[in-house]
């Protein structure tokens, strides 16, 4: 790897996922750390000694590639005020039913000024949706259920925390099959709210309104996070009139851990890229590893 | 699809793979079957009466691109007579060891007369190399295990079948976990051979003699077999520095129907690259479904 000059990333934003985003930049043979932006560049906890924290991008030299590691729904603000410095962006926005317009203003702006974004680049959408979209080329015919779980969602964790009378809470969703998933939700009141009252708004809000869901008031929420996660796909059908072909992914993982990693190996990707915006779908897999194509042709082929 | 041009396809053979490359030919919504290529041409099965049957793909009309299903051993020389005409050509090869060998020389070819050649498009290697690619890179730290079967192996197969005093052969891949396997043989003996001689033999040929392999002489060999297969991949390992992630894939599938459906797919996706040859693992999963990106990005990210 000596030989190639290491692509230089940038981390913006640093929660959970900009924390495992570093360790997986530091563990990665062809990155450097450009540095990190965040809202408040003053609050540099131990593990960010060694790099450069930052309000604005434009504080850093030489960045080839921003990882997005802001709330989703920051992410089309984001990068619509990077890619106009030329720098390339991924991201792991996950509201799928808006990726495609994303595509399509991210993309604008990506050609007009010559660079790259990847966009949806999580485990679902993401890793996941590879391999749905491979798993509906070589079984054309059929139905594909995507199983979540035992694991967090954060998303509606978040929906839950917005309830009036919610202090804290964690959403677990349950795959129950074909599908279908159960939400689990545990919750701590603020003073002066009935459970009963919240417990009906939670089970009211759009984001559970049409799932089987349980909550339980407990006394602390945090001492029941656990950021493992997973997923159970299957598909069976048909290739040509053959009939029961039978296929399944799953997976156990640590859910930001494996969101950094994917962003890390996209990142790499970005630079045998045309301008534009792409989801994972659109990119040959073996540009998410280092190197040489022909090392992975000679060794995963 | 209907304002879009067809591709038309050349099926090159007509063993197993080929019959059911035609079923797939005939089930894509974007395809038309330009005809079948085969060395005794006046033999034309049921199925076919509706094509052309021909000795040399230049008696057909207006191929786009060439399906080969020949055997393995023939696929380079078929493909070196058939790219110079600037007609594309997707095979299955399967010798593992030689195909970054094959991509440079069909790369060379496709280039110099502006076609595309895409190799060792079954489902492994293939489709499992597409996913043993993506598990690389999203836990880059980490054990890949392929595990095949239960199921006919074809190369085994041919390899019992060369051993003096064998008249008919089977030999089943059995798993047994961790990337190794059971050969279970089955074969019917050519009269004046002793069994425990030709046992013997097949037991020290080079394709059985590191695996646990079990012989039986068997009245009627044909009575065994069932192209059903399979395989189970597992990875764990590391993403960034966090341990025990664990990643699965598995198949239970009708063998040549997989492999006739994978090859019309790759054969789309040659439409949407440069000339050259390349692997699976080097194209956009999505280049491998009928229509438009826009499509099968809202439907499967």
């Amino acid at each position: 790897m000596s030989e190639i000059k290491k692509l230089r990333a940038a981390v913006v934003g640093y929660g959970n996922i900009g924390r495992y985003t570093i360790e997986a930049l530091e563990a990665a043979p062809d990155f450097e750390i450009a540095g990190v932006v965040r809202r408040d560049p003053s609050n540099v906890p131990y593990e960010l000694r060694p790099y450069r924290v930052v309000s604005r991008i434009e504080e850093l030299e030489d960045v080839d590639v921003a990882i997005l590691c802001t709330p989703t729904r920051l992410v089309e603000a984001t990068a619509q005020q990077i890619l106009p410095l030329g720098i390339h962006t991924v991201d792991s926005f996950d509201i799928h039913t808006d990726i495609l317009q994303l595509r399509k203003n991210l993309g604008e702006t990506a050609r007009a000024h010559g660079a790259v974004s990847v966009i949806a680049s999580g485990w679902d959408p993401g890793s996941d949706s590879v391999v749905r979209t491979l798993m509906e080329a070589i079984v054309p015919k059929g139905i594909t259920y995507t199983n979540f779980g035992p694991g967090m969602s954060m998303g509606h964790t978040v929906a839950v925390k917005a309830v009036a009378g919610v202090h804290k809470a964690l959403s677990m969703t349950i795959p129950t099959g074909t599908g279908i998933h159960r939400r689990m939700v545990y919750i701590e009141l603020e003073p002066g709210y009935k459970a009963e009252e919240v417990i009906q708004a939670i089970k009211s809000d759009a984001y559970f309104v049409h799932d089987e869901t349980h909550v339980t008031v407990v006394d602390d929420v945090d001492q029941l996070i656990d950021m493992g996660h997973g997923v159970h796909m299957t598909r069976k059908g048909v290739s040509g009139t053959t009939q029961n072909q039978l296929l399944e992914f799953n997976m156990k993982i640590n859910n930001p851990a494996l969101t950094a990693q994917i962003l890390v190996a996209v990142a790499r990707a970005t630079r045998r890229l045309a301008p534009g915006c792409y989801t994972m779908q659109e990119i040959p897999v073996i540009d998410l590893l280092p190197g040489e194509r022909e090392h992975w042709i000679g060794k995963l082929c």
